[in-house]
């Protein structure tokens, strides 16, 4: 990095100094990361002209999902054959054209896998099956045996891993001879497979982030020289981040250098497989994808050996998110989800991109408030417009796709809790209640419903802010209230109404006639003169959307002692209503509320 | 992206074409995909000379943990003083330096815990304390009220939105009045606390990645210029990716953009705040500090509004696993986990990165042998350096870094399912029960316990591997064994035993005198005369670490009728393990196992 920006963000070498300024008090750690760094010192490309840095992404790579292979090797409890035909079928139905379904010559459960779909027909015709096996004789000529008689079209997949520590630990074998073997099981796998019209094949070195950039290249050119890679006949060379190691940029780089470099060019589909033990898979695809990579492995959702695949669910829909069709239809992500998690006995965490229980809700105030005002936006621009709410162009703050894309409702979105604002409070009771309240009135609701929520800790659900509504400005839950409304008869005409009103306040009954501008200022004047004075300032007649009798519901802004208050009546009329409202306000008023 | 390799990969407008190569059959989905091309094309910085991709990751930005606030925030159950307060000092105690404490002005939770940081002295003099604020006056008071008498250094952190879907469907505001508004706070904030020596501010334009840039550094630098940023008394920017949208390099840009262009640079500390909706919230951290941000705000684990905040300690540890000191101690990563886990009361997922249970664990047969290599090269490398296994460079494939560093053993690193093979399944036994096997019997035995878990359809454990190892070797659970040794005497001497045994073969005892090489041959010997012919092939006195009684274990490879198996003995003398493994073996014999 540039010093002359970064000089004063110092890392001390031992305690922090008394004299440190405020911002430069981090001091080492006691982790030892020293033993580090020699693995990551051969992660060096050579230099390159990037072209990926200024890439944007305009359309979908091809996408394998692994699930039954990579992914299931990764399961405590690997999926039966029931639970891997359903998972299957799930991946056919989502539009996947090319499927990973096994490792036959390592697990019989996979061999009569591959058979079950040479024998029951369970893979359309337009689905190419890859079946995986090492660089090994004896593993190939069972692999091929599994494939008899399978008329789609097929990819055998070889793989070999060639990264340093892998060869001098693992394999025992140097450059050459490992180059050697490889090539060998390449030989083999021609000889026994190459004549099968419907079958093409695909080379991973394996731990290729982690392997020489020249000895890759050059045991990948050596293998679609052997196999004669043509436009007509592509190898795939997928090129795995078996391990994560290094941060996203050098990954991309890897893969552009082996773009520029790779012979046969044309002859090659480029693959990645990106794992995630930095958290990192996704940047690791897409910036591939921008390096030149045009196939994508990985697993719906993740799974896979340690911390998973990259998860190739999210990769499809980053991509619908910023308006590029992602091939694959998640239109139902719930039952996706479901399935996935059956099969794999593994749960889908709150917090996972779009699918996770929480991905689509707002708890804060301001979000609540912001997408509130933008779903508004939405209504009034898709009825300006004139088309479906779930055609036009998306803009609603904080939600980065319309969660009815993947088939969900809006139920999720705005949740309440302590932190939550008055946007968030009268989003509940308008969606799930049809109540539409004025602005001032939801600040002071938001007041009740935080009190409340700070008390309890939880979350507060519609139905318990509709509780506390009703119970603050309804008087819905006050037993034995003072003052009591008990018959009435009006007679209106214009601009002024005549009412018989009776009225109870505490024992005490009275009958009172009036004529007045209307029936409320009626009742108003019939109670100041039972002692109870209040000055109705504002009413509304609120909107009930939902509800099966259509209820009217009045909201009145009163004034009593200098303090200003709400209160609400519900009732089967405009009228009843209205007077409920302001009896519910002398209620208030008495109760000291 | 450049035609010439890409042609070949095509997006078929409608149904895929009958003839279309079968590597090119993927077809346009029925997603809404449309939708979401304005918001993307928003995203557009002016072309620049870039620096950050060729950069490499060196040292650690200054770490700002925000899940008292932005993490609290998001949620179902916000924590309580008592959850608050363990969050707090368990950050103090992993040695983060500058901690966001909450949003003082929004809930009275907040504020009082400012105040109990004031009031208690829970805060170390080193920990600068920040605080939250939106950009109005009353709400700028009450922040500025929560501090008084804290004598930690303190940050006040300013926020207002800046993009245009905000200014237009939130704030109604264009963009001059929007930057007015905001130097209004920035005005008031330097009034009301601008003479507080110990306090420094922070601005955020909230949805900073979807701003236009030249607006969002008009902004930053009108703040940066009314607060006086300079070196001595820095101004921190924070640009946050408040809605993730684009691929990662983007946010790069956008950073190197600030980075380049904003004024007073010297006088800004330049920092960064992901979030995860697209799954890059890492990446987009990491790019960052390479395009020049010099601090980062995240929450451990990732907790956050929808996908959450960037996960600061995988951002971390990922420096640690490239051999950069992370500056925050991880070295009890299960604790860290348990409190967070308590305080949130949110899961973190079997994969999430270095914490998950599953993230050391590997079930696959060639990672299991892989692992096991790894490991017995790091032992005799450390001990021909004469080091501590804890401090030589870590190189053990398919294990990032050593589970160790974060305070963990090797207990769930090999665990053993039907994709395991011979080098898991040994394993297990090695290190829970100190048995150690010859290759081939590794062999042998991963057949019977592939068969196991096959049947089971579950995971194997080191006690179920231990139980089909005595069941098929050592005839343990074979109730009424055909031939039993009753009794034995034997006197050795070189090259020659001399001995007496009584042998019950089903019902019928007989008494063996014999003089041979040894006891095994005078075994075998007695037994072929009683109608059990087997040839011993192999002896092992096999190494048995642990156990406290020290006993012996004896494995035998023996042929009969022209095939091979093995047998196996335990108890107190190798003399006694030996003859007991030759009766297993006869029982096997007899049983036709």
């Amino acid at each position: 990095m540039s010093t002359s920006t970064f000089n004063r963000i110092d890392t001390p070498a031992g305690p922090v100094p008394a004299d440190a300024p405020p911002w430069n008090r981090q001091r080492r750690s006691q982790m030892p990361s020293h033993r580090y760094r020699d693995a990551y010192a051969r992660v060096e490309v050579p230099e390159l002209e990037r072209e990926w840095p200024r890439r944007r992404l305009t359309r979908a790579p091809l996408w394998v999902p692994v699930d039954l292979r990579d992914g299931n090797q990764a399961l405590a409890e690997p999926m039966d054959p029931e639970r891997k035909r359903r998972f299957f079928e799930l991946m056919v139905a989502m539009g996947y054209t090319e499927i990973e379904v096994g490792y036959p010559s390592a697990s019989q459960t996979d061999f009569d896998f591959v058979r079950l779909i040479a024998d029951a027909g369970i893979a359309p015709a337009d689905v190419t099956v890859v079946v995986f096996t090492p660089a090994r004789r004896d593993l190939i000529e069972r692999t091929v045996e599994s494939i008899r008689g399978i008329s789609n079209p097929i990819v055998i997949h070889m793989y070999a891993a060639t990264a340093p520590t892998w060869r001098e630990s693992v394999l025992r074998k140097g450059r050459a001879e490992l180059k050697r073997m490889i090539l060998d099981g390449a030989r083999d796998l021609l000889e026994l497979a190459g004549e099968l019209p419907n079958v093409r094949f695909q080379f991973s070195p394996e731990v290729f982030n982690l392997t020489e950039p020249d000895y890759v290249l050059e045991i990948c050119d050596a293998v679609t020289e052997l196999w004669d890679a043509t436009p007509e006949r592509p190898v795939i060379l997928n090129l795995p981040a078996t391990v994560e190691i290094a941060s996203p940029n050098v990954y991309a780089d890897q893969i552009e250098y082996m773009h520029r470099h790779l012979a046969r060019r044309e002859g090659v589909i480029l693959s990645v497989h990106p794992h995630n033990d930095r958290g990192t898979g996704i940047a690791c695809a897409e910036l591939a994808v921008l390096a030149g990579a045009q196939r994508v492995e990985g697993c719906i959702f993740g799974n896979g050996e340690r911390t998973g695949n990259v998860d190739i669910a999210t990769l499809a829909l980053n991509l619908h998110a910023q308006g590029v069709d992602p091939m694959i239809d998640f239109s139902d992500i719930d039952e996706i989800r479901r399935t996935v998690e059956y099969c794999n006995r593994i749960e889908v965490h709150p917090r996972h991109p779009y699918v996770g229980d929480l991905v689509h809700t707002a708890f804060s105030g301001t979000h609540q408030d912001a997408i509130r005002k933008g779903f508004a936006e939405h209504r009034s621009r898709a009825a300006a417009e004139g088309r479906s709410e779930r055609e036009i162009a998306w803009r609603v703050p904080y939600l980065p796709i319309d969660p009815a894309d993947i088939g969900r409702n809006y139920d999720a979105v705005i949740r309440v809790n302590s932190q939550s604002g008055k946007g968030g409070i009268a989003h509940l009771l308008e969606s799930e209640y049809g109540i539409e309240l004025p602005r001032r009135m939801q600040i002071d609701l938001a007041r009740h419903v935080q009190l409340h929520a700070d008390a309890t800790g939880t979350e507060v659900t519609a139905a318990e802010v509709h509780r506390i509504f009703q119970r603050v400005y309804l008087g819905a839950e006050a037993a034995g209230r003072r003052v009591e409304l008990e018959e009435y008869e009006v007679a209106e005409a214009a601009g002024a109404a005549r009412a018989r009103m009776s009225i109870r306040v505490g024992e005490a009954r009275s009958v009172h006639e009036r004529t007045a501008e209307g029936p409320v200022e009626a009742l108003v004047s019939a109670l100041a003169e039972r002692g109870t004075a209040l000055e109705v300032l504002e009413l509304h007649q609120a909107s009930v959307r939902s509800g099966s009798d259509s209820e009217a519901l009045t909201l009145i802004e009163y004034r009593h002692a200098g303090e200003t208050g709400w209160a609400g009546g519900r009732a089967e009329s405009v009228l009843s209503a209205s007077l409920a409202a302001v009896v519910a306000a002398a209620n208030a008023i008495g109760s000291g509320s």
